[in-house]
């Protein structure tokens, strides 16, 4: 399955080790066995290790023109080696698109090695907050053939136009936004619903969220339009709003490295007005976190293109946090049918 | 709703104060607003603060012959003061069962009292092990035709010819083993669960209990038991159950009182084999994590009592470890449509 | 020991809270017994309750013109109501100083009101970052001739030619900023200094702070001054300032209130390089933590005024940040030396 | 440096893998670079990669007879393989000494060993609880001249009539019971003494230590009378000791192997009564915290008996949790003192 990457930041980094990783593990396991790590050793067909990069793309001169192997452990990337044999991989990092003037540069170079690499998925990976990157490789994307992954909260798969453009050209578009492997909020929400269900009643509850990669540094700027989004998907009912309090970027610890750490508090008021606390420590390791979601965004892409399966495909929802159709009511059980029902239906098709 | 109680400990003491604590919140809100830390306000037409403590019984001089209002306060119980008004409630602690040389004294005058009282059900919260006492309170119930809601884990109704004579009786009776309001197994079940279904991979994982009630002074001796039953609740098929330990009671901390910490961990591995660490600490009021629960089954069972709907009442499985005939696959949705269906049936007959 | 205060916030409302807490507290106890959560009950012969507030300034209107007792209670204030009956103080709040175009207002007003209610000391507790301020009240206190305490950090007792002038005129002057009761950095330090002396090696060390009052969401916006000075505190040696990371105000947690919670790690190295790793969760009544050496701080005021001891009072070193002449080498003992020795000298004057 | 080592468990596996690893580093570092975990580099001239071991008595048949590299990664012991590069040692287990009805059986050939090894220290580590054992190889050690290190709380050195006889024959005896480099007493004494330096009144502490090396095996059994001592070494006057709880072995969690966790809780009372609450977590590798202290024990007994200085030496017993005559006030600053002077003292003579 070839793969084209634009930015080649640390879920780059994750994501390149981690095949390798896998695939000296598999050689060592039965065809059946389960991998560590992995929700789905087998998607469409395609295995975790079926994932070749065939180009890359960023704007930061220390990584243009190296080699993929080279460009992923180049700074600020701080991802950990995680000792897997990766051999170079004959890839030279090309210069993205950038934005001058107002004006985007670079499309038809992206474009032609798009083509030039016979990739059959782009995944979309720049730091959160360039709309006008995400709508131009879209573009690129769309113009070459290639499915596209968004793994950004970029609007992509989520704008009507875009989306039946793609559609209509036969071209699959996942996204917008992934979600994480084991994310703080699916933990918070996690714990905020089992509360209900038993009974109990929600006192305060707060959730701080703090690492050492650019993402922490990035937002502890602009971190207000993502805080309102997190406080509406914890929040059972919007009596719960004003008693949930979340900071997606509490601080920038550098030595965490791509280390996120959460904190999570949870107050509730139990039988005769007694309270119960609950608090949380989540130690991940933020870009395996995405890692592990997006192998299985691009292999449904790549599954999908080869059936000629144009626009979003359903069995990426339960993945994302954004997709163009919203969720099922119940997460788990969707997201197993949706992988089932629809990866057949792709098979079928 | 008439209630006797056998074992006026901590659990009463948080039962009998809960509810004039709800009467007094309820004085003060719509019939149809929710009450904090209640999962139903009403069950077969039955409401929080219906209950009314009609007989007790016990075997602690220090507590017979007083009013329950006083035995209730009385060492070694410690549950706190809810600062709710609990007028004298004008029924003297009896004498309870006990056993003399194997042979049980006592049944024919806690027969009398129960049908002197007019109970409707009798809730056995004795100390945790006694089976004798368990079995010889379940004969005076049958005996007076009061319904019995077990909230130990001694086998009662689990044992197949008890369970028959209340049937035949048309006399309800719940059980075995009640599960707490929030108890750590379910939170630890949930997270792991959560796990799980997001792909990532157990490592490792410990679960800690300590407080300073009775119970873990008791359990410090005799634990083992406990033990494997809360691993086997935990692991999600045998690889995992040498990945999990259990310790119920880890401490008896004195000043800790009714209160009940536990402290969990769990380490799981992500994609490329990075680890996830997740660190929890609980506090609950262990009494009022039993009585948030007894609230429900004590209803459940004398609204069955009062249809005539002898036997178990399915509607209870979900709040109980061990029920007769196990659980739903599905805990949450069954807990939901049991007790609706299930009282609706009641209702019906 | 009568007392003015400039800004009614938190700090002033656990203050006059916090006096008659403890006058009913000091009624039930010998003279001699020791009171919970006061380092001293007696200092220069003034008792924790002695203190008596006669005038009070603000800029708020919805404090000014109110009596003392509601307006420590109107928000933004949320310090707790202790429950201790404080009656009305049969004092107004008045108007503060105010800058307008550049230019104090109010000068006079304050120094009428200072000398009419013959206040002793007047602690200044205005929001952080306001230099101006800072300055125009101890112009106004040497002109009254009334002691200065200033709990922030603005620089008054530092500014060489201030401190002069309250030497020259007799006035004691106090500061700069005061050392809470029990901070997060006296925590921190002391973990890592626990560490050295055991010959561990530190790796990496982090702390976050985080509240719900405006003292955490005024942090939010310019905390980063404050934050390499905490650093400095921190690091034993320059080699140790890259390890740790500091963030004052991590997050405004509105339902936190007056509460503030600091969550450290410490992460070691001990015997062939095996890790050693510390992970701390403080929470404290931010405002108690301040008004705990606040008392302190107006009783070496009052008692080095009454003995006529003008300018800075080294008694009061180690519970300033900022002292004028810096700290003792051994803080413990150096306060203890110090408040011995020291008002025994202002006694023997 | 010539060390015999009794009982070849987790602690000599840390000290045999640590000495190599301190090799490989030192050889990369000037020679007055710090060592990371080490507190002094050299001790009365001695390097932390001076020691070999030369000779090891053990009672397990896996281990008797093999090479000390191999017997270290003999189970029960789980000490992590620190990867450093450790040769053969050429020296075989020896069986150590047996109680057989009441009598010590291989008295002659521990001293035979000892001599023909011409070891210049023997280091006593059998589990906790051996009291005829620590006893019979101290007679060893007197007969063959060798200096003893007793690392257990079994009573060497504070016998009078064996020190004595140490100290007689000329020969050092240095114990009882080290104090880990980095243990929960000390850090929960730390913060308690903080509290009170600062004027908080402690409202209730406890403690709690689990693991999963033989250690915490052996202590759930029989833990009782270690945690009386642990109170007393905690509490501040005898008012606190119903106020803390300490909990040696919480609970045997094998999955931790060598590791120990600790929680630690204090709960305290600030200005007004308002509470200070403090939770953490120690994680520590339970045999390095012995062996960053063994360390310096046996490097402090070789070079008193280089000097032939008899008996004990007062720079261990910052070291020690009981050494024979007590410690000094001030625990760290007598550390540095005993250490400077007394080596200087060995030195001199």
């Amino acid at each position: 399955m070839r793969l084209a990457v634009a930015g080649i930041g640390n879920n780059i980094s994750a994501l390149l080790q981690g095949v390798y990783f896998y695939r000296e593990l598999a050689a060592r396991l039965g065809p059946d066995d389960g991998l560590p790590g992995i929700r789905r050793r087998y998607i469409g067909g395609l295995a975790v290790d079926d994932v070749a990069l065939v180009a890359g793309f960023d704007v930061l001169p220390a990584k243009i023109g190296r080699d993929l192997r080279e460009a992923v452990f180049t700074p600020p990337n701080n991802y950990p080696n995680l000792g897997a044999d990766v051999p170079a991989q004959g890839v030279k990092v090309a210069g993205g698109l950038t934005l001058e003037d107002g004006e985007v540069r670079g499309h038809a170079e992206v474009v032609a090695e798009l083509r030039r690499s016979k990739a059959e998925v782009l995944l979309y990976s720049l730091p959160t907050g360039l709309q006008w990157a995400a709508e131009a490789y879209a573009r690129c994307s769309l113009e070459a053939g290639v499915a596209l992954v968004n793994c950004t909260p970029e609007i992509v798969a989520r704008d009507p136009q875009t989306l039946a453009a793609f559609e209509n050209a036969g071209v699959p578009l996942i996204g917008d936004d992934l979600a994480s492997h084991l994310g703080t909020s699916v933990v918070h929400r996690t714990l905020l619903r089992l509360l209900q269900d038993r009974g109990l009643t929600l006192a305060s509850s707060y959730q701080l969220n703090f690492g050492g990669n650019e993402d922490f540094r990035n937002l502890l700027q602009n971190g207000g339009a993502k805080l309102q989004s997190k406080k509406n998907a914890l929040a059972q009912g919007p009596a719960e709003l004003d008693l949930i309090e979340v900071v997606p970027s509490a601080g920038y610890i550098r030595h965490l490295k791509d280390n996120k750490v959460a904190i999570l508090n949870v107050e509730a008021i139990g039988w005769g007005g007694t309270p119960v606390s609950l608090d949380l420590k989540l130690k991940v390791q933020d870009s395996s976190n995405a890692a592990g979601v997006i192998i299985d965004l691009i292999r449904i892409a790549a599954a999908a293109r080869r059936q000629e399966f144009g626009g979003f495909n359903a069995a990426a929802a339960p993945l994302l946090k954004s997709p163009p159709f919203g969720h099922w009511p119940d997460e788990a059980a969707g997201a197993e049918a949706a992988l089932e029902g629809l990866l057949t239906r792709v098979a079928a098709e």
